[in-house]
């Protein structure tokens, strides 16, 4: 089914801190960012292909900095990785602030999401990089899908664990 | 400091699903799950310690089952390990088919949080497990802690290659 | 169709307060435990049988106690009496001081719900009390569903002094 | 000081019923309406006086008749009693069918609020009905705030039926 | 199909202003006013007619006053023109002060509708003035409505100059 | 203050489309585009200059085409004129169906900010315009700005007839 490069995947969000979007500690509250991450790489993944995908799952998501009502966000999500029904799509949070015009890498993750079955047979595109930061990220997306199925091979031994009460 | 159980950290929620938290594939959308997780996982490390806590990075967060709205959900966290200012807590989603009456884990994730250095020092309880589920969970803490200093180790390398414009 | 106890009704749902949610006396607003509380008494109700349940109304709703951004709240509802359609839940909030570890009723109400005629005849499973608190809530059933009664009895007197223009 | 009538107090808010905010009744769901009650009993009594409220409980809350997105609704609220420092105020919601231009009373309610004792001495205005339904409203008030205060009388006794844990 | 009064199609909403609605200024966020705007404007336009109606445009959109959180609004909307398949929604936001009882025209727009045209061929109620205000806002529709038109002359060499990548 | 160009002020937001957001017509609810439109050209305002600036209105606001749970948005903004206090940004929505890969424009509108004059005498960069888009947009400015002027000289016309009860 050809290819994309992660350009014609990428998608944008730029956002205001509203002051009810503030913890207790006058930071960005997680689950506002949590819900702003997963439509946007859920945004990214319907780029590379129509089809009805769900998330399964994120991995290595990490708060780097701190974001406050002085910044405003720039959320940047692509696809980074394919394999069989699985798309890896990769997320930023670049802020920006407004006083300083000082930008920083305030949250990265990487998201996994699937083509689901009842679907059919979807041959999904290939993801070519261009830049070398699409590049860096595409390189590894084979050992986080090594790390992942890993994972995924001890989920009856973890899984057996859990109470359901 | 002492110590606390596993079950003093316990931070349970229910809920109904209701159409407006829906996706395409009418299922529970993503965003809403990562934003009940993130609430839900806080208030379990405000029950070890009343104290300026960050949310600092999730991983190991895995969509098992799709919910939809013939079930109600039981999200249930507790802290599963406490390292120097680092607090580890787990999230379970117990989905409840209220047809059938079926029970399935639908969600797992563990969450760092992180006691703010503005804080000053703070000495952290440890943490005490005392069913099998608990015992499993937190003897895995020292190889996920692991692997999370691991990949900050990488964090500079990592963030040389991403871009800010 | 056998009977259920209270406490395989019960639904709990633990919150932290955010500023979002403060009015300007920076206690929780009415609105917001309003309407949690109508979600987790009808969830109550859905554990006692699985079928189209409307709410009906709700009486001696109580704000005890103020409910500020130093606490969290667990809301527990159950089911406390059954009576031919109809099913009553009890909902108390109990506030928990992060600081001073103090807890506090701060909240009660009984709700009132009905399974729809729509579907069909339904037999209710008959309520079990087990603990002391239990067994003085579902005791005063009969005396709360009799003032039910009473006011039902002078619906058509009350409405016919209500104007719909 | 002085006297303010029902009608200075009257407060009004008309709605569409949107898709999002249904049950799986496909009927507006009831924490919604109870949300939206909270908000318009609250701006009743703060045109009665300026002055700090708290909601302290509610009675006599009926949902009469379902209400579906055929239909919008007018809420309107004000107040029908004063007594030392408290504030009872009466709501309704008329639905209206668009498609029929039916009319009906689809809720009602009792709403008793308070003054802060922080806020000192205020002497509240008392409240002058002047149409049938106000007359009728305010001339039930002194029985509603007896059977208050018995509940009240019993608080003591109840509240120690209820566990805290 | 006959006539309507302005007064048949008048839609009124009052509000508190809570402090989860400000924005850095203290002020009421514009895009919270749009918003109750939009349902407001709409379900006036419903009063007219009982017919899929859409927004298609707005224009005199104006802030006249910043609202605040020590004032209640009062947002109404009616029907000031209606032409073919259009109907024209005048809406104005009286701010009021709790503390000094000084009222103020905070907001004012014109919103344009249509009748779908999949709905067929609906006659429209003239509209019918009664009062001053109603007269005077009537009285500039056809002015309006000639600058809308010369507005959407201009259509096709608008959008030649936008790009759509 | 030397000055910038339009794409020094653009701000993007994608965002897919919720069943959530549809109103009765299966479309786009208008007060969501609204409340979005809001943020997103706040932003591009602040992207221009840091200080406090509040929207003063809105005009030409079209809704061109419907927006589907089909479609993604894609919502742009920018400068497209400065005079004296006052900042006029442009925002479109360019709809993208999934399905058949067609775009289209589905909404426009111009938008004025100005800064407060609380925040002291700020001289305002001037706008560049470079691309064939920006220059015919911010050529209409002193049209658009006249127009205004004539709007605002009947200010105290139109606001004498509005009523405040």
């Amino acid at each position: 089914m050809g290819q994309k490069t992660c350009q014609q995947t990428r998608t944008v969000s730029e956002r205001i801190i509203f002051d009810g979007d503030l913890n207790d500690k006058q930071t960005l509250f997680g689950g506002k960012t949590l819900s702003l991450l997963d439509e946007n790489a859920g945004l990214a993944s319907f780029k590379l292909v129509h089809a009805k995908i769900a998330t399964v799952g994120y991995d290595h998501i990490n708060f780097w900095r701190p974001i406050t009502t002085d910044k405003y966000i720039k959320m940047e999500s692509f696809v980074t990785g394919v394999s069989d029904r699985q798309i890896e799509v990769f997320t930023k949070i670049i802020s920006h602030d407004l006083k300083t015009d000082v930008t920083e890498i305030a949250f990265t993750s990487f998201c996994t999401l699937m083509t689901l079955r009842s679907a059919g047979q979807i041959e999904l595109p290939k993801i070519f990089p261009e830049t070398d930061e699409e590049k860096y990220l595409c390189a590894g997306f084979d050992e986080r899908l090594r790390q992942r199925q890993q994972d995924y091979l001890q989920k009856d031994e973890f899984m057996s664990h859990l109470t359901m009460d």
